[in-house]
């Protein structure tokens, strides 16, 4: 298992930078499946059946489940996920932040309990805090760099000798932190600027860039700003926006419509960004 | 519930700043009890009842029930607390940061399904990922300031405008961010100069700190470090020097001596920074 090989496969297979989130909240599951037991798996298999062929990636949020004690339905959405839909990685959105036996027991937390392909993580406790999950060869670690919520700026866009400390943090990540090539950065599709300078700083780093959809980022301007000198380089989440397209009983092919839509528009972008690149 | 009265109270009952922190790491759990399936929860519990007469708080930390699929066990031993050692604050160490909707659900899984009286959290993504915390009047929120490791650095340490980005943390958790009176910090025992400096910062604000024992802080310069105004004012965690103090049979009795011990140890170390600022 290797993340970044299996993503850019998974780019070029579905001609897609597409990542459908899965949030699964309580108060928004459509009312036919919500009364049911073991309705978080049963939301969250339909949205990724319908939406499988659309998507680079999947990207559970643990929260939804933790809050709902739905580990056990968690552990089963990403079983089948690798089971039905085998080639999709999958992106356990945890952004766990720890050190040494602790950090290590987060690593078996997301990847041999929950079988995730990559782990997001939260950099402000350094170096020593991303080493134990680099044990795990392959898999990708993913850090949080310039995040899409207004508050990201209270700590993130201070400047740190002449950069902001998310420029500093896209230069560790793509300079000595990533020993073994398993690193990538979370950048907010809200700051299309930002995202462009983190480009420009971490090479072809993979981003998962979250913020468009119900945060209102702007697709090409995302887009136009973030893709790596491969053509590729973004696994570009929305969640809310596909999840709860409909909450009626029509949910999941409400999902796969804006989800085929998403993914058209990214790629329209993509064409357009890879034309004026050309020129 | 309010977690800074029960604090206030139990150090003064107590007469002790020592938090007992539950890491219960199936490698180094007794033999005579690693085979038992409740094997988390019977350490966590034996643990608790030997040495609760000695501590101001128990700080379970979540990665080591997770790794473990023991979510069950981790609500039991709080439970277990609440109910045998009633009045000791419980504080989940999770280190969890997110936004919006993602950061409610991480509150009701720390306050709501745990029952813990405060958590930790991390800083990076700013104050929307905290406010959501605040909604819970009465619990507490304590931040990453300036954590133990030596990696704490590669971005605590840099400077933002002539101070440490940790200084700035505790500038904003001190003032702006601390609505509601609910915050504390995190500060590790291992950089007792700049514990000090986060006190001259941040008044009174509750520190939990962490790094004595098997990190090698040092009691009497952490404690002269962060006392605060009151004469309080510090949590200070051991987990490894205690839980594993003995592996054999003895391990509870092990672990009561080695608790009374680092009681004493901080409480003459409290005496004399006392009688120091007298003078």
């Amino acid at each position: 298992m290797d993340f970044s090989l299996s993503l850019r496969q998974a780019w070029s297979r579905a001609d897609s930078m597409l990542c459908v989130g899965l949030d699964p909240d309580p108060e928004r599951i459509p009312a036919s499946i919500a009364g049911d037991p073991d309705a978080l798996f049963i939301f969250c298999r339909d949205i990724v059946d319908a939406t499988a062929a659309q998507v680079c990636a999947f990207k559970p949020q643990i929260a939804y489940f933790s809050a709902a004690r739905a580990e056990r339905a968690l552990e089963r959405v990403i079983e089948h996920i690798h089971r039905h839909h085998p080639g999709i990685p999958v992106i356990l959105d945890a952004k766990r932040g720890d050190i040494g036996s602790t950090a290590e027991r987060y690593a078996i937390e997301a990847f041999e309990r929950y079988g995730a392909d990559a782990v997001t993580i939260n950099p402000y406790m350094g170096f020593d805090s991303i080493e134990p999950w680099l044990a795990w060869k392959g898999r990708g670690v993913i850090l949080l760099c310039r995040t899409s919520n207004p508050g990201g700026s209270d700590l993130q866009a201070l400047n740190v000798g002449g950069e902001a400390l998310y420029e500093r943090v896209a230069r560790l990540t793509a300079g000595p932190w990533n020993t073994n090539g398993q690193l990538g950065l979370v950048l907010g599709a809200t700051f299309p600027a930002e995202l462009a300078r983190v480009r420009a700083i971490a090479g072809d780093l993979p981003m998962l860039v979250p913020g468009i959809g119900a945060q209102g980022g702007d697709v090409p301007a995302t887009v136009s700003a973030g893709l790596a000198s491969d053509g590729w380089g973004m696994i570009i989440n929305s969640s809310r926006a596909i999840l709860y397209a409909s909450q009626g009983t029509d949910f999941a092919e409400a999902a796969a419509a804006v989800a085929q839509r998403t993914c058209e528009e990214i790629r329209a972008a993509r064409t357009a960004a890879l034309s004026a690149r050309a020129l």
